[in-house]
This record gives structure tokens, sequence and C-alpha cells, in this order.
């Protein structure tokens, strides 16, 4: 058992969920290869929004260190874990765009805290911690994973969680401006699912040109992931009017003017 | 009526009113080209700060929708507006080295958002409301109003406005840092009023240089905007120093080492 | 006397001091060249955590004002104070690859927020004051300090500081997001080695790392600096694996998995 990653879908709502029995869902690479596919599945699909959750009370503890001793110690094969696996999960989470609200109960370390800034919405429980504390394991976040988790949260709190090791509660990360909303621990799943049935009663399309957007804002200056990973370089002001006959935007703007609530 | 932008001076001081009875002052494309007007005018002035107020206890509660169906059906018109009308008024509030201050009360959405995103310093009313619920009406933010509000909310707070429709209040956007202070309804113009003062107090030159320091830090690197929208590109470093003989910097110095309040 | 800057060793941590008696450690040439020449030796030593203070009850209070009338007033010597002088020391902090703590105590103004705004953890007393009030001085923020503290502040405390000349608090800048804790006055420095050692007791390698790869994110694209200060450009990801069959890697993970305590 190496865990998994697996997509349902209730309508126009999407559920990826984590699973790894007895690890707090700690990823492994095959559910890193996982994420990847779920959400290149879901780009393509008419899903409106996603929840991201794990299993059983914890959101995800962070990577299954007991394949570590099988690629860890080799240079290539240590690149190609994180350039390739990790980073080909994360980066289709990111380019994604559809948007994603995480649902975070319990722990959110490493590997869960990458997934958690990849995501739009951030909605935790009160008990839930967040971490990084690899250098406890005597090595570094990889360069692309640790600027998308500083991104999200800030600077200090990036340095903090990688250079102390430290652990914070959810009270405090909401205050650092990671976290949306920090609701009791037994609400998370259902502020998750209102968050998301909010997003997919409105515009979709609108939906994904403002992910397009914000995603411009934080796309470091660095050479490209390797082949297949990533977006590829598209000039934004050039399509971002071509929405203009579209039927969403008719109607929204329609239906407001004649006072009645739009139809997306 | 299409609504109004006009500039008041008082001594130093310079207060833009935006203007749009019955709708909150909404901004029409008017509006936008007055907004563009003034900043361009306020830049080449002697104004020492400029306050930026809506009419009528609200901020800004938006566009002004009565006119999309206007251009907004059309792609070469839509990009016109936003390229052009809208992009062309916070360009020149973004370029204007004079400090402004956004005086915040009641609506602060999509366009006004947009607005005192662009502003240096934002004190709010506690009954002010912020958001930019325009998935409501079927279409996204532009890309480059989308980075500005998320660059000065955070980008956590631009997806809950944009992906989830949120509308947050003056508290929440404190918390948030996005507002400097929040104050009581009826207080809001005399402690924007008390901030221009301090502000029109200080050396003028060194506030545009500063601000000329600080616009840098966020300037997406993105195609340029239509001819005319937007400053010369121009080499920062180059010319940051050229005050040294100034009167200004002589006098600040002096009056420090000489124990006495400086006049500038 | 012009003040120093002094590096003092214990085991695994070093403390570089601020000190300029009667002036509060306001920064003179000498002591911005005694930043450099210190943090320069720090990066090529085996120190794994340093803790940059004050002496005599505060962090720094700014510039030595005194000193000005001697260079500030003819651009070329005012540009070689900031580009060489300044940015020498501050540059050299932001290149350390080993972790820095901040203990902040009493005045910790322009100057001293800057060196503030390039520590990795920044802890400070309940008393202490934030601010870099120039303005009043005549003169604006270099380009590269004033991005520093922007970036380590945000944006809308950057300007409060410059534009409004305001002081703030430890628990504003607590929540704005500056400043990692807020400890009572008494026990800053004891809070700062409990600090320093947790880093201290952590992967060193692993820190480097996190360090270099934090520090590409807010890398602002322009001239370089004088020759010789600041890190030659590397490639981050090509270089980022090279510590798989490291020592301290391998520790971390086996003793991981063995459920020991790691000795790095």
């Amino acid at each position: 058992m190496t865990g998994s990653v697996s997509t349902a879908r209730e309508g126009p709502l999407a559920f990826v969920t984590l699973a790894h029995p007895g690890k707090l869902n700690a990823m492994s690479r095959a559910m890193w290869r996982g994420l990847r596919a779920a959400f290149v599945a879901l780009q393509a699909s008419d899903a409106r929004c996603v929840v991201v959750r794990g299993e059983g009370g914890a959101f995800c503890a962070g990577g299954d260190i007991s394949e570590y001793p099988d690629f860890r110690f080799e240079e290539a094969s240590l690149r190609d874990f994180h350039e390739t696996d990790v980073w080909g999960g994360l980066r289709a989470l990111l380019d994604c765009d559809v948007p994603v609200v995480a649902q975070i109960e319990g722990a959110c370390m490493g590997a869960g805290m990458e997934i958690a800034s990849a995501c739009d919405i951030r909605i935790a429980g009160a008990s839930a911690r967040f971490g990084a504390p690899i250098a406890r394991l005597g090595f570094p976040m990889a360069p692309r994973e640790a600027q998308l988790v500083a991104q999200a949260t800030g600077a200090l709190t990036a340095r903090e969680m990688l250079l102390e090791a430290a652990v914070l509660d959810a009270p405090l990360m909401l205050a650092r401006g990671f976290l949306s909303r920090v609701v009791q621990d037994a609400d998370v799943a259902a502020q998750a699912l209102a968050s998301a049935q909010r997003i997919a009663a409105l515009a979709p399309q609108a939906a994904r040109a403002n992910k397009q957007a914000l995603r411009r804002i934080h796309e470091p200056n660095w050479p490209p992931a390797p082949a297949g990973i990533g977006e590829a370089a598209t000039d934004l002001i050039a399509g971002a009017y071509r929405y203009a006959a579209g039927a969403e935007h008719r109607e929204g703007v329609t239906a407001f003017i004649e006072k009645r609530k739009p139809v997306f």
C-alpha cells in the first residue's frame, strides 16, 4: 500500500482525496503522480470547483519517508523526484484554472504545506498544525517548493518553518494571512463545501481567467521544469478579452441590468 | 449624468472626489478618463499630498454597469475600455509621485478596490465593505487590475474576492494588511486629513523619490500598455542620488544637527 | 569614537553586536563596513546561527547623522555611501547563508529597520519601536534599501514609514507580519538565544540551501551593485540536489527511520 489520490465528482464539484492510511496521508511518489493526473484531468473537465482534503482527520503530514532510502541519496534520482514527481503534482495543481479549496484538518506539514499553498482558498480546523520541519530530516526544501510555500505564507513564516523547524497553529496561520478561515474542527468539511458551492454558482469562465491572471504575479524567472511540466508561455494580455461576446459575460451583465439572478 | 472626478486644492493638499450621485460613485468611462486627467495634472503640480474620496458616504461601489451593454460584448471595445480607460486612470494614479491617501467610507467594491489599491495610505471607516464580486456579473477582473488588487490585498484575499465573490469588512481588511487604520465612520475624513497634513509637512522631493523606488517592487514583466499609458522606463539607480545638493536635503540634515525644526 | 560592529562566537553560535554608545547604535560608515566584514567572515565560517543585536537596550536608531555633512551633499559621494557602504553591509547580510536572528530591543529605526529586514527571524521586546522617519531629514531611502524594507514589512507599512514618517510599535509590527514574536522586554535576549539554539541543532547545510532558495523570491531585476557587492549569479536549480549523498542528509533520514534523534 503506497497511498492514493482519488477524485470524486458531485455535480459541479470535484473532491480530491489524499489517502495513506496509518501515515496521516504522507505523500508517496505514487501519490504525487496521482495528484498530477488528478489535476490534469480536472483542468480538462467541466468541474467548477475542487475541494482537496485528506482522509481520516489529517490533511497531509509530509512525504512518505519510508520510500526515501530508495532514491534520495543519489543526485539524479533525487532531482527526478523533486522536479518531476513533486513539482509535476504541484505544478498541475497550480496550473489548474478551476478554483481549488483546501479543507485542512489536523496535520498540514511538509508536502501538505506545499499542496495547501497551491490552493486558492484555505479553510482549516482550529486544531490544525502547520510546518515543514524537514531540517530535522537533514535536507532542504527544493527551491521551487520553498518559493511556493514562501509566497503563500510570507517569507517570515517560511523561514520560521524551514530554519527553526517551527510548527504553527491555525490561529497564527490565520493571522499570518495563510488561512482564509479557521472554524471548529467539526465544521471544516461543511465550510469547505459551502465555499465550493458558492464558487460553483458563479461564472466558471470568469474564475478561470482570474486564476490565469493571478498566477502570473508569482512566476519566478527560472529555468523551465522538465518537459511536460508547467503551462506553455502565453500572452496573458493578448487573450484577456476574448470572452467579450461569450454567453456567460452577456448573461451576467444582462441579469444585473434586468434585476434578476444570473444563471451560469 | 455620467458622474465626475473633480480636484480641489487647499494649500499643499489636493482632494480628488469621485461623484456619481445615486450610484455610490460607480465609475463611468468618463470618470476613469477624469481620474487619469486628475492625476496627470497632480503629478505636474506642487501638491504635496492627495486625498482620494467619494461623495455622499461611499468610496466607490464599482463600475457603472448601465454603460456596459455599449461596449462590453465586443472584444476590441472591451479591450479598449480596460487597457485605455481603466488602466489609464489607475496607471496615472500609480505613476503619481505625490503621496495619495484613500479616505474610504462605505462601499469599496470592484473599481473602488482598484482605486484604493493604487493609493499609498488607506484609512477606512468601521462599516466600510470591500470586495470585487464581478464573478456575479459573469466576467473576470482584467489582468493588470487583478494583479494590482492582489499585490495590495495579498493573493489570498484577492482570490476570496474574485473566486468566492467574498465581501470583507474593515476589521478583516485591517488584519489582512490592506488598511492602514480603521476608525469610527464619523472620523474617516478627519483622520485622512490628518494623515495628509502630516505627509505635507515632510520633505516633498523625498516623498516622490520614495514612491518611485517602492513602485518598482511590483512591476509585472508584461507587454507595455497602449501608447501614452505608463511611465517611461528609466534607470532608477542612475537617478537616485541627484538630490544630493538639493535644498530640501541640506535643510533636513542641517536642521537636525542644529536641533531645530526643518522647513520644507 | 565612530561605533563598532563586533562578532563573538559561542560554540555554533555567533553574536554580531552593533555598538555606538550614546547614539543608540546609530550606524556610522565604519559600522556599515564592519557589518559587511562581519557577515563575509560568517559566511565563510562554521557558525550555524547568528544573532544580531544592539548594545545597551537599543537595536539601532538609524544612521550617524553627525557624519552626513561630510558626504551627503555631493552626488558621487552620496552614491558611494549608499551603494557601497550601506548596500555592501546589507547585501553581505542578505547573502549570508547562515540563519540570522534579529534580537530587537528599543529603537529599530532607519538603518535599524534595514538591518532587521535582512534577518531571517525577528524577535522584539514589547516596547520596541519601528520606523524610518527620514522624510524629516529631507531625503528618501535609497532604492535598494527601500525595496528591502518594503519586502519585509509589506508595501503598506513601508509607505506609512517613509511617507507619513510613522513610528509603529511592536504589537502592530507583529500584526503586520514583520515580527516572528513579541516578548517581554526582559526576555528578548533569552528568546533570541533560544531560537538560535533551536536553529543550530538542525541540519546546517539544509539551512544554507533553504536560505539560497528563499533569497531568490525577492531579487529585483536591477543593475548590479558596484563590483564585489552581491553574490554571483548561479543556477539555483542546477545545484539544488548536490546534497543527495551528503552525510547530513543521510543522517537525518536514517535517524528518522531508525526512530532516533539525528546528530548534525
